[in-house]
């Protein structure tokens, strides 16, 4: 019947969003009894939507993905083609600092996380998304000649795992971004 | 008597450039057999210096650490400011950047490579070298405000780890440190 469906759409999201706070905050070994009580639904319909801890894990992953993406194409078509770009790379930087934890928590237990192919194809989306935000900027001269999205995601990569010990990881790597999107040394 | 040690100097040395050769090569693996061979010299001798692997990778890292803080006082008292802070970090990166694959083999087997306060101690040294240089970068200008040493080591870092698997890192590590320096869209 159409109300069941809407309401099994309703008990996905409401698991997705739970399920992403609980994943943001102990990484793999988020509790799938807790989120199904967050969500006020039962276990068993958690499990009915993620048959396993893995898929529950490729879903949060996805659907931050998608979020980042729907964002790019967002901001592409507005404002400053400067700032649209930046911001969407503090976006990107916040998340990649926020999801190390769950990176390494993956690492250390691969059965449970998403797979290298899942991981890449969802890169590959993300590189996809980023490139109209980064012609717009460089058809402005706002960027450095021959950058490329995956440059830009590879040193945000690297500012995310670099910070990882540090005592506030998001903050750290925004402010770090913010030297690279400006230059350590500029030419004047 | 003075020739047998002038002698051991010499071997020290030699054993060192060699293990220098030979740990960027096969990372924590570096055979010690292999190393007496190349630096033509018995394994007894190589023990004699080195007890063990640890001491003599320890030795290696130090020895890398020291050149690139003597590096760091060469280039603050010559040429243009911002040139030598650049060429500096360039040195700093190409060093990151082949040390990685040591640096993922010693955190794979801790026994066998520095220990994390060894590891503290010289990234200290590194820092306080590069700060005469950065402070007469910013003398002349030619630096982003309240951009530290620490900032920069960690930016270097982060480029090292993120690159660690692509097809050519040094090269690579490079190319985004260039972009690093020079700001990925600088204020016009």
């Amino acid at each position: 019947m159409p109300g069941q469906r809407a309401d099994a759409r309703r008990n996905y999201a409401r698991i997705l969003d739970v399920a992403e706070a609980e994943v943001a905050a102990h990484g793999a070994e988020a509790s799938l009894e807790q989120i199904a009580r967050t969500a006020g639904v039962g276990s068993a319909t958690v499990r009915r939507h993620f048959p396993s801890r893995r898929a529950l894990l490729e879903a949060v992953f996805r659907e931050r993905i998608e979020t980042l993406c729907a964002l790019a194409a967002e901001l592409a078509g507005t404002g400053d083609p400067r700032t649209a770009l930046v911001d969407w790379l503090g976006a990107v930087t916040e998340y990649a600092a926020s999801a190390r934890g769950l990176a390494t928590a993956l690492t250390l237990d691969g059965a449970a996380g998403p797979d290298a192919a899942h991981v890449q194809a969802c890169s590959a989306k993300l590189t996809d998304a980023g490139g109209p935000l980064l012609r717009r900027a460089a058809r402005d001269g706002a960027v450095t000649p021959d950058v490329t999205v995956a440059d830009l995601l590879t040193l945000i990569a690297g500012i995310a795992l670099a910070t990882e010990h540090h005592a506030d990881p998001a903050a750290e790597a925004d402010r770090l971004l913010g030297l690279t999107v400006a230059g350590v040394s500029p030419q004047r």
